[in-house]
This record gives C-alpha cells, sequence and structure tokens, in this order.
C-alpha cells in the first residue's frame, strides 16, 4: 500500500502501520452498505447537477459510474481490500478509475459524516420493513392456528400453576397482541429513521447552496435533519430499533419457553413435527425443540446489543466520533437475528407443532383450575367475595385430603359447605362453561374469542394499515 | 402474625416461614402505589355498583372507605408493616376495618394481577407527564441560552479535534433536537402505557358482566387490553419507558461530558456558578462540575435497569408470574433518577454555566478549522474537490512545518499554491465568515440558526402540541 | 444551610442551589459505611500519632471521639441531614463539635478519595465473608437433601427432553460444584478487593511522612495499592464482586426454574411446603412457587448492576470521578438482593420442597430415556457406536407407532433387531440398572455419587479451607 | 439434501426445512473450533483404545483419519456444508468417509455435550495464554515509556479539573496496575476453564469404563468435572472470561479517553504519529485518533457479549440446552475485539504517541495545583488541616480576584495571610518540589515512581511468574 492511496493522506508523512490499518477498517463490514451508499451518492450527485454546484453532464457521468459499480457489485466484481478502509472511499476510488477527474467532483458539499449516515437509515429503513412484513406473517400463523383451536382448552397458567382452563386460540391470541406491538413500534422507529442527514456537512452544513430537500425527496425521506451537529451524531434511531428488536426476541422467547414446556413429556401438550426438530448424537430416542431453544438463547444476544449500543453513545462529545463506527455490525446483526428468529417461528407455528387434544382434554379436567369459578358462583349470589374465597379455599383443602376433585362433590356435600349450592355448580364447573362464562371483554369466553379473531383478521387485512 | 391474617391463607396449613415473608412483601416499596391503588379500586367499585354486581350504597360504602384511606395516608397515618404483603391487601384489609364486611366485596371480578397492572400504569402515565413537561423545561432552557449565543462562535469538533467553528447557539440546538425526540418518544410511550388492563382478571376474565369501558373512561385509559392473558402478563410499556429513558440519559451524559470538557482549565470555555459545582476535601482551589459528572454517572443506572427488566421478561411463560413484581423497583428508580438528572441540567443550563467569550473568541482564531473552506473555495472556482481537498492538506501541512495559520500566507504565497485564489479568500476564511457561510439548511450559518431559535420556540410555544 | 456549613466552602462565594445540594448529596446512601469510615479513620488518627504527624494526645482525643460518634450511631442518635452532604463530612464535624479543634487534624494526610475507597473495601470484604457463609449454608442444604436421595430417580433432560434418568442427588450436587465454584470466585474477589488504598491521598500520594503499612495492619489488609492514581479511581473489585453475583443469581435462577417446573401439575416432582408458597388473590386453590420465581427475577437486577457499574467506568479518566458516588447503592443492593436470595433458596432447600417418589418413580419408567443403553449395550458387543445408534432410531420410532415402550419388546423381538440381543437387555434398560451403570468418573451411578457426597462433605468440613 | 444424511435421522420420518436447517447449522462459525475438536477426538479415541472399549488398532486408524483431516483443513480442502449442521458432525462424517466403519467408534462414550464443552475450553485456554502475552506486551509498552517520562511532569486530575502536578511515568504506571490486575484476573480464569468436561457424556457419564484423567491428561487439563451435568452445562468459564474482557476493555476506555484529550488542540500534550491516525474526508488538516476512539467504542461490544452471556443462561434448566450453541459467536468476538484492542494500544503506546514537554511544563505552571501543598505547609507547622485547608480557600480566592498565581504572592502578603509562613514557602510549591514531596508509598515522589519502574519491570521478567 502506497501512501497516496489514503483518500486524506496529503497532509500526512508516513503511512499507517499495517495492523492499525487493519484495525480501523471498516470496509469488511460496512460493504453491506454498497446499494444504499450508491443510491445515495447518485441523489447527492443529481442535486449538485440540479442545483449548478457541479454542471449537469457532470451528474450524469458520475451517475452512470455509480450505476456501473452496481452493475459490477450484482456481477461479484466489486471486491474492495482494507486499503480502501471503508466502502464510501471504495466506491469514490473506483468511481474515477471509471470516468476520470469528475469522480472527483463527487464528493462537493458532502462528507462522509452525512453519508454514512445516509447510508446505515436507508439500510434500516429497508430492513424495518422487511421485518414488519416478518411480524404480520408470524401474527397470521398465530390467527389461523388460533381459528382452528376456538373450542380447545389449555390449561392457563399463572405462577406456572394451573388457574383456569382458556381456549387455546385466546391463548395464543396473547401473542398475536404483543406482535402486534412490536409491529406498532416498529413503525414509529422507521418514522424517525426515514429523516434524512445528507447535507449536514462534516458537522456544520457546507458553504454551497445545497438543496437538502431534493436529495431527501429522491431518496423518499420524510423530512431532513434540522441541526447539522444532531444530523451526524445522533444514533437514537439505531438505538430505538434495538430497543423494539428487543421486545420481539423478549416475546418470542416466551412463546419459546411455552413451546419447549409443551413439547416436553410431562406437558405432552403438543408434538413438533420433525421438519422443526433434532435429534441427538447419542441418545436416539430423542426429538428436541432446537428452534425455540434457539430462540430463547438469542434473545440475550439482541439484548446484548442493545446494551452496547447504548454504551457506545455514553457520553460522546459532540459531534462525529469515530466510535460511532462501531453501530454497524451490532445492528445487522440485530436485524439478521430478529429476522431469522420470526422466520424460523413462523414456520414452526405454521407447520412444526400439533396439539395434542386428547393431553390437553384431560388436563383441563383434573385439577383445582375451576375454583374461582365456586368462589364466583357464591359472589354472584350475594356472599361477599372474600369471604366465598376463604371457603372455597377450605373446600380445596378438604378436597385435597380427600385425593377427590371439586366435581367428585356430591350435593349434600355442596350444601353443606353453603346453602346457596344448587344442582347447577356442576355445569357451572365444568371446563367448556368455566370458559365460556369467562365473557367479559378481552377474556377467554368463546364468544370473545371469535370476535378477537375476526379484529385480529381486520387489522391484518386493513388496507389502511400505516404500513401500506 | 397468626396464619388468619393473610388473605389467601385458608387453603393452606401454616404460615409462612418468616425470612420468607419479608423476602415475598412488596408492601416496602409498592406503598409508593397507593395514591393509584385508591382511585383504581374505586372505579372499580363504581364500575360494580352500576352494573348491579354490588349494590350502588355498597359501592358507595366502599368509596368512601378507600377515600378515607387517602386521608390516613396523606395524614402519615397508614403505615402498613410487611405482614399486609403489598399494598393492595393492605387496602383491603384497612378497608375492611373501617366498613366491615362491605369490603369484603371489593374484590369480586378483579385480581391483584389485573390491578397491580392498572396500578402501575396510572403511576406512570404521571410521571411520564411529568418528565416531559421537565424535558420542555431543559429545551427552553436551552433556546434561551441559543438566543444569547447566536454570533458567539465556539469550536465545532470531530473526533475532539477541531473542525470547523460553529455557532454556539447551533451547538446548543443540537441538544435540543434531541431533547425533542426525546419528548416525542415519552408520547408514543404514555400512548402504548395509557391502555387499561382492569377486568382482565387473573388471566382469563371474569364470570362476571363487567363494563371494562366503564373504569377505563372513569381513569382516563385511551382503551382496554384486547386480551385478558396479554393485559396482566405484558410489561412492554415498562421496558419502552427504560428505553426512552436511557436515551434521555444518553443524550444527558453527552451534554455532560462537553459541560465537563468546557470547565477544564484546558477548554476553559466556561466558569460553573458557585451554586453548581462544589470543592475538594483536601485541595482548597477545587471547583468541581459534579453535576454534569453525577448525570455522568447516573446514566450506567438507568441502562442497568432498562437490561435488568429485559432479563426478568425473557422466557417467562404465560401469565403472571411472580417475577413481575421486580419491575417496580427498577421502575421508581429510573423515574426518580431522570426527573432529578433533568432537574439538575436544566438548572445548570439556566444559572449554572458561563461561556467565557474571550476565550471562545482566541479557540476559533488560532487554528486550521477553516481549511475545509479553502477547498470550498477552490472547488466553487471549478477545482474537483477532491483534487482541491488534496491540495489543501499540502498547504497545511506547509504551514504546520512554518509555525504558520492559513491567514498568515500572503496573497503571492496563496496563488503559488493555486492560481484560482484572489484577495477575498482572506474574508472567506475569516472566522465569522466560515460560519456565516454554512447556510445550507440545518448549517450553522447565523440566518439558519436565528430561523432555528424561531422553529423551536414555536415549537415549545405550540398549543396544538401532542402533549397538551 | 449557610454558607459556612460546606466543608470546601471558603473558595466559594454562594452557597449551591438547593437542588442541586439535593442531587449531589451521598448522605441519604452512604451513612452505611459509617462503622467502616469510623474504623478507618481510627486507624488514620492512630497512624498520624505514631509517626508524630500529629500528637499521640490528639490521636486518641480523635479516637475516643469517633468511638462516641459509633455510639451514638448505635443509639440512633447520630442522623445527618443532606447540608452534611457525605458521611466523611458529618463525622468530621461531629468529631469537631465533640473534641473542639482537634477534630480538624484528621484529615490530615488524607483525603475523601482514598478514605471512601478504604470504607468501601472493609464493607464489601465484610459481606463477603458474609456471602460465603451463605453460599456455604446453601451447599450445606444441597448435600444434605442429596444425601437423603441417591437412590431417588429422576428423568435427566436436556433439551427439557426426558434424556436418561438420574439419581436426584447426582442432579442437586450439579448445584453444589456451581456454588462451590461460586464461593471461590468470591474468595478470589475477597483477595483482591482487601488492598488499602489509604494513603494515596487525593490522587497523588501525600507530602507528609505517613505510614501506609501501619493503617493496612491496623484495618486487616492485605497490602497497599502501589500506585496512588490507581488507588483512588480503581473499582475493578466492585465489578468483579458484581460479576461473581451475577453467576451466583444466574445458578439460582437455574435451579428456581426447576423448582418451579417441578412443583407444576405437570411435573409434580415435589410439593412445596405451605412456609414457602403462597396463595392467589382470587384463585383459592392456588398454591405459587413465589420464592423461585421472586428470585429468577431477582436475576435481572444484579445483572442490570452489573451492566451500570461498567458503564459507569467506561471511558473515565484518571482519577477520581464524581461519577464513581454512583458505584455505592447498585453495590449495596447487589449484596443485600444476592444474600436474601441465598437465604431465601437455604431455607426453601431445607424445609420448604419435599419430593414425591410415586410421580419420580412413574416418570423414570414410561419413557425412552433408556435408549442409550441399548445402543451401548450393542456398542459393547462389538457393533459401532453409530450403526447401534441408528438402529436404536429404528427401534423406537416403531415402538411409538405400536405404542410399546422398550421394555415391552418380546426377546424375539429384540434378536430379531440384532442378533446381539440376549436376555440380559431387560436388567439393562431398567431404570434402576440404567442409572447404576453410568458409573464412570463424575456419573450418576450410585457409587459414583456417594463418594460425590463424601467429597462435597469433606470440602465444606475442610478445615484448612481459604476461608477459615 | 436428503434424509439419511443427518447423523440422527433414524428416528425421524421426515427432513428438517430448509430455513430451519439453516438456522439451527452452526458449522457456519464453529469450523474455528476444528483444530480443538480434532485434538479432542483424538484424546478419546486413545483412550479407548486404552482401556479396551475398541481395540489399539482401531484407536490408530481414528486417529490418523483425524490427522488426515487436520492437513486437509490446513490445506483449506475441508470446508463442510451447512448440511453438516456441526463441526463435529462434519468431522464425524469425513473421518467414516476416509477410514469406513471404524470411524462410526469414535463417538463411544462420548456426546457431543461433552465434546462442545471440552473443544470450546481448548479454545479459550489458547487464546487466554495468547491475550496475557498481549497484556505483558501493553505493560511493557506503558513501563518504557514511564522510565522515559520519570522527571516529566503533568497535571493530575480529578474531576477533569487540575488537583496536583504528578510525574507522566506514574500515571502511565496506573495503567500498568490496571493491566497487572487484568493478567491475574486472566490466570484465574484459565485455570477454572482448564477443567475436563470430557467423559460427562450427555448429561450422566457413560456405561463404558473409560478413563477421563487419561484424557485429561492427555489434553493438558488440571482436572475433570466432578459432576457430570454440571460438566456438560456449565458456561462459568466463558461469562468470567467474559467479566476478565469487559474489565481489560473498561481500563483501555480510560485510557484511550485520556489519549483523545491529550490530542486535543486544547490539551496539546501529546502528537499523534501519522502511523497511527487518519484524517477527514472532507477537512484536509484533521488528523483524528481513531484508534482510541474505536477501542473506546468497542468497549460496548464487549460490554453487550457479557451481558448477552448471562441473558443466555438466565433460567436454563438442566443440563444442555440447545441455547448454550448460542455462547460461540459471542465468545469468539469478545477474544478478537479483546485481542485487536489489546494489540493496537500497545503500538500506539510504543510508536504512536509523542508527549510535547513544553505544552506539559507550561501546563503545570500555569495554575493552583499546588494549592495542597499550602494547606500540608501549614498543617505540618501545627495548623489544624481543616484551618489551613480554609486560609488556603481563601487565598486562592483572592488571587483569583486578582488574577494572580501563588507564586506570585510577596512572603509579606504571605506572612500577613499566616505567620508561620516563611522564605522556604516558594520552593515547597515549585512544581518539582510539589510532586517530589509526595513521596508516601505509592505516591508520585520521583524516588516511589523509580522504585515503582523496577518492581514493574521485576514483575515482568519475573521467571517464577504464574504465566511461565
Amino acid at each position: 500500500m502506497t501512501q497516496s492511496q489514503k483518500t486524506w493522506s496529503d497532509r500526512f508523512e508516513s503511512s499507517l502501520h499495517p495492523a492499525i490499518a487493519r484495525f480501523n477498517a471498516s470496509i469488511g463490514f460496512d460493504i453491506e452498505l454498497l446499494p444504499y451508499d450508491l443510491t445515495g451518492s447518485i441523489a447527492h450527485a443529481q442535486m449538485l447537477g440540479r442545483t449548478g454546484i457541479i454542471s449537469a453532464e457532470d451528474a450524469n457521468r458520475i451517475t452512470n459510474g455509480l450505476e456501473q459499480i452496481r452493475a459490477e457489485a450484482e456481477r461479484g466484481e466489486f471486491t474492495p481490500g482494507i486499503d480502501a478502509e471503508d466502502v464510501h472511499f471504495a466506491v469514490e476510488r473506483r468511481l474515477t478509475q471509471l470516468i476520470g477527474d469528475t469522480g472527483k467532483k463527487l464528493h462537493t458539499a458532502r462528507s462522509r459524516n452525512d453519508q454514512v449516515g445516509t447510508d446505515v437509515r436507508l439500510y434500516l429503513r429497508d430492513r424495518i420493513h422487511h421485518l414488519r412484513d416478518r411480524v404480520r406473517d408470524f401474527q397470521r400463523a398465530l390467527v389461523d392456528l388460533a381459528a382452528a383451536h376456538v373450542e380447545t382448552l389449555i390449561p392457563g397458567y399463572t405462577h406456572l400453576q394451573r388457574a383456569q382452563p382458556v381456549s387455546l386460540a385466546h391463548h395464543l391470541l396473547a401473542y398475536f397482541q404483543m406482535a402486534q406491538r412490536d409491529w406498532e413500534r416498529l413503525g414509529e422507529v422507521a418514522a424517525r429513521t426515514n429523516i434524512s442527514p445528507l447535507g449536514c456537512g462534516a458537522l456544520a452544513g457546507t458553504t454551497f447552496a445545497i438543496d437538502r430537500d431534493d436529495t431527501a425527496r429522491q431518496l423518499g425521506f420524510d423530512g431532513i435533519y434540522a441541526n447539522s451537529l444532531d444530523g451526524v451524531s445522533d444514533r437514537d434511531f439505531a438505538i430505538e430499533f434495538m430497543s423494539a428488536a428487543s421486545l420481539i426476541m423478549m416475546h418470542l422467547s416466551r412463546l419459546s419457553e411455552e413451546v419447549i414446556l409443551w413439547s416436553s413429556q410431562e406437558f405432552g401438550f403438543v408434538t413438533l413435527a420433525d421438519s422443526c426438530a433434532t435429534g441427538s448424537s447419542i441418545m436416539p430416542q430423542k426429538k428436541n425443540p432446537d428452534v425455540p431453544e434457539l430462540v430463547r438463547g438469542k434473545t440475550g444476544r439482541v439484548f446484548g446489543h442493545l446494551q452496547g449500543l447504548l454504551v457506545l453513545m455514553k457520553g460522546l462529545p459532540l459531534a462525529y466520533n469515530k466510535d460511532l463506527q462501531e453501530d454497524k455490525e451490532a445492528l445487522f446483526d440485530a436485524v439478521k437475528t430478529t429476522d431469522a428468529c420470526l422466520e424460523a417461528m413462523t414456520i414452526m407455528m405454521c407447520e412444526g407443532i400439533e396439539f395434542r387434544q386428547a393431553r390437553l382434554d384431560a388436563a383441563v379436567t383434573e385439577d383445582f383450575s375451576n375454583a374461582t369459578d365456586v368462589a364466583d358462583y357464591l359472589a354472584a349470589r350475594g356472599v361477599p367475595f372474600r369471604e366465598a374465597y376463604n371457603l372455597v379455599g377450605r373446600v380445596v383443602r378438604t378436597c385435597l385430603a380427600a385425593n377427590k376433585l371439586l366435581k367428585d362433590l356430591t350435593l349434600d356435600e355442596w350444601q353443606e359447605l353453603h346453602p346457596a349450592f344448587a344442582d347447577d355448580i356442576y355445569a357451572a364447573i365444568a371446563p367448556q362453561q368455566v370458559v365460556a362464562a369467562r365473557n367479559s371483554a378481552g377474556g377467554t369466553g368463546f364468544e370473545q374469542v371469535r370476535q378477537a379473531i375476526l379484529a385480529a383478521r381486520a387489522l391484518l387485512d386493513d388496507a389502511a394499515s400505516p404500513s401500506s
């Protein structure tokens, strides 16, 4: 590497130590930004032409050169080495090789600081749109599965203790709601990401009479950064994305935990399809829920990236600092991890999981998860709730001692406990009825659940939804 | 403590181990939720009365009892011990002492799971409104300071190297923009926080014909959770808040770092007022920037809480789990820390910091931060930017060797470097002109900065702003 | 508050803004260090006396005054307000009230920077010793429980799928080993904590001829910091402690998860004692595993503190910065949280958990967790392992289709599968034998487990163990 | 991909979904473990041969096959695709291709769970040794630089305010001490890493009469895991490493911050060599401290990995879970990042940084950082320290108002302030004397510093040091 190869080297008398050159170079990972860098540079060149800062011919020559690089890259022929330092210099250098000195005009009225900010925002905007589609696919899988299981009952848990039976559809739709918030949040992050820093220059704007609205319009940005110092040093959008991605992962980790539990021999609520499970290297009988385990494991990875980026930004003075180069690998990996996890979980929910009706039926009839209904039964007949609750607590204790369930009590026994009990107590505590009766808004009552499915489908189909 | 004191004890044969009772109890910190718990319970009781689940008289009796507890609390007379387990049981117990058995009807059609979710959301909604006001105060302090310093110049930095001089107002307004995003984000979090889980019951809804819209309306919620399992186990809003608070702290940490730098002897750009600085226990000459140091230090605290809450939620199966009790202390502390830091930084920006004009003037005239302007000068006269840039790099190197600044070069020397230079080069590189010339949108040009101040004031005054 | 009240105020012309005074003050939490501060100051005063820097009488007068403050504090009569700023100033002020101008000599040759470092190390050293005892209690509980369950079998899991049955004792002893590493790590942290910064002064040492070894010896430190700048700004020991505490919490979170699973109706492996479980406010049948849930939840809290402290230290220039004041609350809370969790889990393992033999017996006989033993059976008879493994995979698939277990196959069926099978295959796949046979070092074979219990007891009893 | 290609597929009826196969596969990154996997497998095969579990010929045939794979890998000819799932299966498959059915015997008495644990430990042990050497190189660079600057003075700071001047060597040696702790910690982590899990099997040990001590000895492990469940699920060592690496990065981030400050125009204490700095794409005069900025930025990356791994382990039931696969990429990246940062900082300290004597000299003579010495002067003459301190505070205030330094006061002025002042006050407050006088143990006095350099060199040279 000769000294003159560095774009910024004419003020420097000697060249970089090779280890330091390797240490500094970002070309190994920021090449991922290439398509966005080219698109951004074309918009910049066109604007320079339109405003007369360079001639229209120069602008077009630059544009053509950049498109040529894009074509080379698509053919796999654009592979800059680490002497290129970063994707921006790599492009400018190749451009000058292709079109000569005109290429040296591209960087007029621009800095790498606003350029890389533009690239990263264009990249992330694209990926967020893609991730929102992934979330929609995941939601669709949940609703479809829910629709098939409105009347399938499953124990509802608190503290992982059976609490009250619920419609399996209701359980699945809880995740639909979490995903709905994820989808909304991604939309808000996309909106705050879609602001153009282009034209902020190195930090202070530029002396050229550029038109920032023009480049913003060309690139589909919703607006421009109002302050150039902020424009080149803001990474809020990346952290916000990490935060939204962390919540997605957190939600997926919860569903993962449940699928892992459900597929255990003890729960036995689901069978995993062979297409979504793997075996053991030594125990031939094993069928392991690798997908949800990996998703659960990858949760920490995204949380870690969020934390890493916050640490990165802590205490940095204005404006651009080289530390910011470290935002990219974390961001790229968070995007890819979240994407892959959403895809894998969607596949699993679509085709990888089968609920075992018989096991679920057995589960909801063999315990005391209808005890609240006895208390409610009394409270509805005028017994103060806390009194009813205490009475049922004693009943449960008695039953446990006698190895009985509530449904095994005779009417005499019921009435001995409290005169308000009548023959309809048996219907009131049958699992289907227990579920059906929780028909308060948002409850697990079948009627509520059917409405929830309709509402969910409407959300998914809504042509007026923010993402469309 | 006798066994019968525990609300849930009639199913239990023996009482809690005292150390376990202490370990489980949340009353030590959830007492902070008391006013919200009372308000929520009153709304619930009124709804029970209106829907006929309990009688109107009972509803009013309960309401009066709860108001009585509020009055006791305000007089400092309501101080439940750890045998009360949590604020909810403490209130119910006291209520029953005050109004007798009717008190036992309050918990009809409700669970602590939806109750605590309601309390926390009411608490956080309040605090977010307060924090948004704090952000506004901080922004106001920044704009006021900026307005006084439009024509004060300060070196603009990248990599903490002097890059281009900027208007001090422009620098301060970068933080205004960060705070503006903070204010917006808090608004979005508030919106997602302001959804009522009340009526979700323990996890599945309730068998009583409650009216969730009624309680939501009474409590000022914008809507109700659509899924009861989600309603009792969702803590997204708390994590979103932590994330928004982390960004606030990150922004404050950056400003803190700058104030610390500025108040060092080496920078010497500001003098801290005695009212905002402290001394040393041993070095009598010291005047320390404690406020920004503490703010910078507290940044990690809030980041840690964000991480803690994400970890808490990772892999939790539906629905409510006791782990969720751990959300509160972290949330309360993040709220208080962010609040105190915003307040302290606002005071500091209002009255604690004085810029030293002479030092700033000296700083912007003694370096090469006008070098870009020379390159721009040439580029504006047709020299390709990269060529101009390289030429100026050589000029700087020459000047450094000769211990000269750019302004010290004679016109002959300039023209020897490039024939395009004319007498107007001296004006072009004078600091005031260097700043004035960066008049691109969002740049540091004085005209731009004056407009930015007007726009900032308009934002602050806007009666139609989302928070009003 | 008058100006003269601040120790450092004579260089200052006006007093602190009240909100800033509140913001800066640490007295609200560093009062926890009082006993250590007094002890440290006494050692300092005695050394000053012995070296002649102050007179022996002055040293004794100071010592007596400090002991008087200790007595006041023990009687609850020493309660400095926030005007005292911090515990160090509070003590010095009170001392001067008690003994007059001699009190003003205490701070000779010392700074708050080395003083607070001394206090925190003395505090943490004490707490680590206490926590190591807690770990030992926890280990003892595990060994005792293990000793009672050598021959109790429990399914061993990988991927939460039943893999191979194991001795319950073996399972419990896995946690013993984790705790053993915790105990060792705490010892290493204690060693690195037990170095004296006293005498490092504000940052550079002191001009007085102090004897740092004397104070170190008095205070039981193992050595002194070799570099004064490092001495006043090092917080490695606090971060190391947080890291060790995070590992303890991580281990406890794993055991917690298991106890939560085991106490679910689906697993049904344990019954929780009433003394360690709580009920529901609405579902009378519930018995919730609050202790392990809370422990699992508190894990995030300690992880968050670790992260917070790392963030705090990131990028701080030498030497002391006010940011360091923020180490204390996090450290205190991490200590208390870890302490409480260890105590609660120990109580739970001692008296809160009862294994249900019948359920465990059923669990280990009703599945394919003996499949590896069939493959091993063949491999031991010369069939290459991977071939044997594949054959058994086919057997399992056939059994699943026929709804049979391995033990249900006839000898003919076995021999049809492979001629190497003989009548001893039935013994080889009986659960007790399956466990007994894994007698490799560290394996679950009963012989191994018995030895492991002996070794564990020896470790606990070892008089030569580092903590004794 | 045909079904039969998966090692564990004979129990499975259909093959993996291609997206799930991609999602599950670790071969993309665990190929890094290849050399360790081969070494571990050879040790296992040899032990199987020695214990007679397989024949000695089989053992040697396997060993030769594995060495053949190693040779292929070194020639770049071993490049398994994702259908290989992971490095272990890839090796076993290739082995069977190379040596036929004997290859299928390699996995006798072993599981991937203990195998991968062995691989990761061997990997990390190697890397820790390498990193310890890096730390030593860094320490050497610091000592060499210190040795050249014993009498160079630099302002010592607290709160980034000049506090007391110190020897530059003393300042540099503070980092030597931090690095010394890093080196020690890495040694402790290495010790806990160097325990063999090989032979723990899937989770429960094995039915074969293996010799775990034999494999441990062959592989250079210090001991074996005492409990098989712990052995396959323990990742403490990886987290401990992350924690030690985080502390290294934290220390480097502090030094980085200082170098960034020092190389600013305002401080101007150092000049960066061209070989360690870069320029700007737009501002031709810039010379940016990229190395310390990047190091500071990468700090968050390692902190994030630590946090990610803790999150990963939180709440995992025993024993192995697929989540653990996620430990590798984080670990590899933390190793590489720490390695690269140590290397880059060492190069910078060796050849990238030049201290500017004139600027440093000016800095230590132009401020009040000798004020403590005036107070000490009085205290040494019997004035109670706090009284002396307050008096000097007033002097500083007076000087500030008169725009004077302490050295500018006349003897009359001094004596008016306090009669104890004599002519020797001028010597006492001259910077060289101020530094020289702080000759307490570990202080900045030149004599202390010279001893410290000797002690540091002795540490580095010590043939008996733990790493040798």
